[in-house]
């Protein structure tokens, strides 16, 4: 792998970010750089998707069925690869190993910001419930008739309620005697598959984390303290938003005031995707910009389309620390899940606080918590063992195949893929050749140095897929990112917004105080 | 209007087509026509959509709202527009005016392919039931649901039965005793709303045409004759090729060979668009080729979505002719309509030979049958009446308004659209001033010579429209155009197809003598 020595790394590390500040070198740099990632790879539409193992009109119309980027393996070859156990093995964490400088927030961020797009079908692994584009479902819900669902309708305000002097969405569920069945609120039947969320989600969660399931707008919307804290300060921000509109604009109606603040909200998110999120990704932390109007003209810009590689590219389970804080305080991974009432008492800035100052786990092999490799019962796969059935059932091709379209050079050896010795052999023993390294595996055995949080193809992958579906939103198109769309006051608030902090500032009884940081 | 010397005129018409063949002249001719108008509007997504007055996620994403091109016109001078029935008596034919070379067959085309993609909302006016594609759901439905109970489910083909000896699609409904209930057979249940069918599309038609009714793509795919023979030729081909596919793929099966007859059905249609139909409409017939993957680079290659605009500039009804033929065999309009008995008992090859050799009417205003402006019964609206209403609910901006977002001039005076004085002075006095004039009666007012065969602004905004979603087809993009998609024999196929009676020939017992034309 690209090594660099360890004093011009220390160097590039103090002086990338704020050169990279200058505007004008900013923008310049940023626009190669998404162009380049942009064009690693053939643009949409692409041949195939997950419906068929040849084109057609399905496979190029049919957005339920996820794409996917290359065509299958050969069944033959295919049938010849390790067993799941042994590839399930690789990942097992046995001491966590830190990331260098990516905080818990990133990783809360993470899985809140993909899950929204990510969205593989529980009763067919080859399609998904997914929009396909970043639309701050999270909050919104899935389709038209949630978001009615989730809305006050006055104000244009998403639903709230106020605890202890701070917003929160509303409760999901009535409320009940202790131990009676959880039933929805009569105004959110609709909004999920209740049976879903009380067996499977809940499951055998405490009560009281039960009773305090928010109505937000996707179902695993409680189920992480960073699911919980992210919709909070984002439908803060919005009835935020909202109501500066409303004073702004007091002859608009509801509808309107609610769609303008959804514009502006979901072009904040996007500017947080490009700027904060995949600068933290970048090398050095450059800061990338989303250039005004950068996807016009481009060949890449076409609609979107989730491919099956990217959800499962996207399954960083490594970032997960063994556990959150130290001392008394310190909270193990079952107290991050379905736990509303937690973030209620420590209190959202408190929590981002803490989550911004903590060391994620480092991306890559040998490094998943093993509440997510080891089974919890003998007959249900664990988390990571159904990532790599769904690589194994979408039979996706070799590690190589995919640098190559990719725009890289192929590997001719394990040790070009990792210096870690250790690891090489345990690779090669299981792999023999190089040539039937699989994908899944291969991009979390990429050696990385200091200054990156990813190996090469990964890096190329995320910043394909990221560039070319969030650049494409129809929000940042030539012909509606403007004053009509978002209102002068939206549109300065957009220039102005770069980073979380700022949202949780905007939403903070002493903005002073608020802290996140993807880094650390 | 731009008009030409009638011996400039006359060579030209001698010349155009001819030189036009010349390949290298035909491709930089054609790829400098098709941008030429693709960029005459600004390119997709479009700000607004039917959904509200005013940007949002619903306007720039949920396709179920027609798109549309300018925002709505001010309510209060909206107001104040001619009554609708002034605006309908200007279409009203008082004497046929024949088009000066466009045939009866093209006539029947536009509306086959027109009406596929067009799918106005019978519940809203601001909605539609469209796929935004071009995917011969004539033949094979809206959804994959439907297109499974079109399918034989063997060998790649659609359902058909022999009647004398000719290929036709199966009957839709159950044999029945003359006057019991219509009942779709069992097996295509779900294909269309059954009383949509039986009571507003068949309403009063003799029992033999209702039992004779087909079971095709869509509700209205039996109700003119040239839906139906349009149909016919379209199933026999797809039956041919699949055919052909089973010779040398024996190891494929159905699905496979269903799937890609389709992928060669929907593009031999997207080059008779492109080849035969935009050639006709072109000015002196220039053969437009349809040039390989020339979208692939441009801005205005987004994705498809049929405006409001276009569902009333394609209701051509000027080129129905009051009659056709003549003598004894006279069709009147009553006639073309719901009658599968007639095209079974002349053939489908002696109906398209008359269509082909006998005009249309002229497209333009004071041409519009009567059985089309008038009503039928004094409380329900005619279908002239209706388009004037969706116009007006729309409210669509003035024809200067739409002159100048396709890249023309605005006029000044009502002289430089029509010569016409007579139908200027009717203009003059019904709207006063021509920034007054609706665009929808504006582009029918519009005066073009006989080497043309609509007005500028409709050329243009019909050229924008087919060109920029048609040649977006995903089968076009240029890692999909390939024999992996076509198969070598289908892609050879595509190449040698030019015009329908090709098609025709293909399917005919005598191939020399089928004949289908566009001009005549």
């Amino acid at each position: 792998m690209f090594k660099l020595p360890t004093l011009l790394t220390r160097v590039l590390d103090q002086v990338v970010e704020p050169v990279g500040s200058i505007q004008p070198i900013r923008r310049t740099v940023s626009r190669v750089a998404i162009n380049h990632y942009a064009y690693s790879a053939a643009p949409r539409p692409r041949p195939l998707s997950m419906a068929a193992d040849y084109s057609s009109w399905l496979s190029l119309n049919d957005r339920s069925y996820s794409g996917r980027h290359l065509p299958p393996a050969d069944p033959v070859a295919h049938a010849a690869l390790p067993a799941e156990a042994a590839v399930t093995a690789l990942f097992r964490r046995e001491r966590e190993i830190p990331s260098s400088d990516t905080s818990v927030l990133f990783m809360f961020f993470a899985q809140w910001f993909t899950d929204s797009f990510l969205r593989t079908s529980r009763e067919d692994f080859r399609k998904n419930t997914s929009n396909h584009e970043i639309d701050l479902c999270q909050i919104y819900g899935l389709t038209e008739a949630k978001t009615c669902l989730l809305r006050s309708l006055q104000g244009g305000r998403l639903k709230s309620q106020i605890i202890d002097g701070e917003e929160y969405p509303a409760f999901l569920f009535k409320p009940r005697q202790p131990g009676a069945p959880m039933v929805f609120k009569d105004e959110f039947v609709g909004l999920h598959d209740e049976d879903f969320i009380t067996q499977v989600i809940l499951g055998d969660a405490p009560d009281e984390r039960k009773d305090s399931v928010f109505a937000v707008g996707l179902e695993h919307g409680n189920s992480t303290i960073g699911n919980t804290i992210l919709n909070i300060v984002f439908l803060r921000e919005h009835n935020r938003v909202a109501g500066v509109l409303q004073l702004e604009h007091p002859d608009w109606d509801d509808e309107r005031l609610f769609q303008t603040t959804r514009n502006i909200l979901i072009v904040l998110l996007l500017k947080l995707v490009v700027e904060e999120y995949i600068k933290h990704i970048a090398p050095f932390d450059f800061p990338v910009e989303m250039v005004p109007f950068i996807a016009d003209g481009e060949r890449w810009n076409r609609s979107n389309w989730i491919a099956i590689e990217f959800n499962l590219l996207y399954r960083w389970h490594s970032l997960v620390p063994d556990f959150l804080g130290n001392g008394s305080d310190r909270l193990d991974p079952g107290n991050f899940r379905n736990n509303n009432p937690l973030v209620m008492s420590l209190g959202v800035e408190a929590l981002i606080r803490q989550c911004s100052q903590q060391r994620a786990g480092k991306i890559g092999l040998c490094n998943t918590p093993t509440f997510l490799t080891d089974r919890w019962h003998p007959d249900l796969p664990s988390v990571q063992e159904r990532s790599i059935s769904l690589m194994r059932n979408a039979r996706l091709r070799s590690y190589n195949d995919y640098r190559e379209a990719f725009n890289l050079k192929r590997l001719t050896r394990f040790d070009q893929l990792t210096s870690d010795t250790k690891l090489c052999e345990r690779l090669q023993a299981i792999y023999k050749d190089i040539d039937q390294l699989e994908w899944y595996v291969g991009i979390f055995a990429e050696d990385y140095g200091e200054f990156q949080m990813m190996g090469e193809l990964m890096t190329t992958m995320v910043a394909y897929d990221a560039f070319t579906q969030a650049l494409t939103n129809p929000l940042l198109a030539r012909h509606v990112f403007n004053e009509a769309t978002f209102t002068k006051t939206g549109l300065e608030l957009i220039e102005a917004t770069d980073c979380f902090q700022q949202i949780l500032a905007r939403n903070s009884g002493s903005p002073s105080a608020a802290y996140a940081s993807f880094s650390c």
